[in-house]
């Protein structure tokens, strides 16, 4: 089996951590691991081979963090993001057709390790048998930032859009629906041949691209080739119309780490409360949350704040609003003010950054 | 006349512009200039002299600011702060007994100089006439963190200490309450005179420790005969019970700079709703007073805070309790943390810092 790592997002919602040059995946959040790190190695331990698929700007930092734990893998490198299913074809065609797939984002975690493994059997099975699999979450709670899978064991009845609060809380109440978590096993053929039947024109451009490419330390995709590939995801163009779609219930500790809340609430954390706690310093304030780097944070009545510091960019807002802060990256680029790409006065470049304090 | 300029305080209520070695005044706060500066050339259009009231560790960061506007003082160095009373008594001796001293605070801003110099020129009259004269400011909302003087005409009826917010509301409403100011104008004897009586040990010890003092670029007094004059503040040493002293109600646009709040009133400002002004980028957020430095501030869906931002240090509070700050800086004392006391990674040794906005 193969690991298709998707590395080329940026991570715009984990500003100002993240940034388009330095995405949020390659951030070293987890006991000097990041998640990049983390998904490579979470994988290699049920595949052979791992092929990375980002964007030049990126090769040196993914080499370099590969480098650090000792690993390996091929790279295949897209002039620009024309977004999943031409991504995933691009990476079906390095390898050869009967090899089983496993595609996986870069940034997502799994907390548990030992049902994730156990999830991986059954999809490696059913990928043998030719069937497309996506990994349904066992959802935790209605969240409406997420689309769902409706199932009827393995078998999907459909396909839902990011629901509104009512609509996911039925989801939740009538439990056969799962988060559609963006990861997918299925052998390279039987891949191709669906997108060739669904999705005609991405099969045929992204075979011209590949077969195009420039091959050295990587495959190395024309930008000309890659424009003429139409940009569509793996869901739209390929699984909510196949028939030999399967999804599995996964219940392994997922978390798309989509905001700050979320990253908030897999990291560990000193919990206390006035206190000084590494380089923090709260007076009757509650809590907060607070992500540090090397600056010291006081706070002096405040409650229900998301604060995160960097070295040369501060965001404080409002807890649950993690959301809006993509809207930030949006008018950043708009203004063309490079912090939304770049770190400009970086002390750390790869970024380590600790969970300060939740004063609770 | 000879302003005395009292520049030993440390400002901690402006944590973490102020630092104990780089306390407020020193700040080039406004358009370049320091409180310290604006003090010295403020007083100086009505003075021929000035003499620098502060400690060792602060006299070349003075020295500087002096040279940096072309001015020149003397200096008086105190190896330990013993409050007001001493420091003025040492200054005092400094001078012909017949001088007209004027003393203030060098933290304080006074944004109407006409009406200023008008109220100095009764002040020395007065003080020609052998009275101690205290600025009674007049009061423009009923503020509980000063002291108020009770006045009838030009005569003093009583000190008030700091009201409750009712007790400041019926002052206010009866109109012959002045806020106390810390500015005074009197001739060196007199105060000597009226010391002598009321303080006679204060007198005794400062005039010893005068007489053994070091004389170089700076009058230096030794640390023990400093710590043998008892400590205690003009206004209880001999404001309060001398029957010389005459008030001058004061409507200078005075301002004590002795919370962000106050700073923040008194500083130019860009205010707009949702746009990016400098270096700021404000999502759904207002109200907000923001003093930043270099990096970008973000806030999103946040109102009502203060955030004040410098190098090595981030404060986050509620507006309103400004006043509460003091005890951030108490604490890192406590702790033995240096960030109390200086900029550890400062950029910028003098400190410029720049209001970014108020999200209206």
């Amino acid at each position: 089996m193969t690991n298709i790592i998707l590395s080329g997002g940026s991570g715009t919602r984990l500003w100002p951590i993240s940034r388009t040059l330095f995405p949020k995946q390659y951030n070293k959040l987890f006991q000097g691991r990041s998640l990049f790190q983390k998904t490579y190695e979470r994988n290699r331990n049920h595949c052979d081979k791992s092929i990375i698929i980002t964007n030049q700007e990126q090769y040196f930092m993914a080499l370099d963090q590969l480098d650090e734990i000792g690993a390996r893998a091929e790279f295949l490198l897209e002039p620009v993001g024309r977004n999943t299913a031409p991504a995933i074809a691009l990476a079906a065609l390095m390898v050869d057709p009967e090899e089983i797939l496993l595609v996986t984002p870069s940034d997502h975690l799994v907390n548990d390790e030992t049902a994730y493994g156990a999830v991986l059997t059954v999809a490696k099975k059913l990928a043998g048998q030719g069937y497309l699999v996506t990994f349904g979450i066992t959802p935790e709670y209605p969240e409406t930032g997420y689309g769902y899978i409706e199932a009827d064991g393995n078998d999907v009845r459909s396909f839902k859009e990011k629901p509104d609060r009512q609509t996911a809380q039925r989801y939740i109440d009538q439990g056969n629906y799962y988060w559609n978590s963006g990861i997918f096993c299925f052998s390279a053929k039987s891949f191709l041949e669906e997108l060739q039947r669904y999705a005609p024109e991405i099969y045929q451009q992204s075979k011209t691209a590949f077969e195009k490419a420039k091959r050295d330390q990587a495959v190395r995709i024309d930008l000309d080739d890659m424009l003429a590939i139409p940009e569509d995801s793996i869901d739209y163009a390929v699984m909510e119309k196949s028939t030999k779609v399967k999804v599995i219930p996964s219940t392994i500790g997922w978390s798309d780490m989509g905001s700050f809340e979320s990253l908030y609430e897999v990291l560990p954390k000193d919990t206390s409360g006035n206190t000084t706690e590494s380089n923090t310093l709260h007076l009757d304030s509650r809590d907060n949350l607070i992500i540090g780097h090397e600056r010291m944070i006081a706070t002096v009545d405040v409650e229900d704040l998301m604060i995160v510091d960097t070295a040369d960019a501060l965001l404080i807002a409002k807890k649950g609003s993690g959301q809006k802060v993509k809207q930030i990256v949006a008018r950043l680029k708009e203004e063309k003010n490079d912090l939304h790409n770049i770190h400009m006065t970086a002390h750390r470049p790869w970024g380590t950054y600790t969970i300060l304090e939740e004063s609770a």
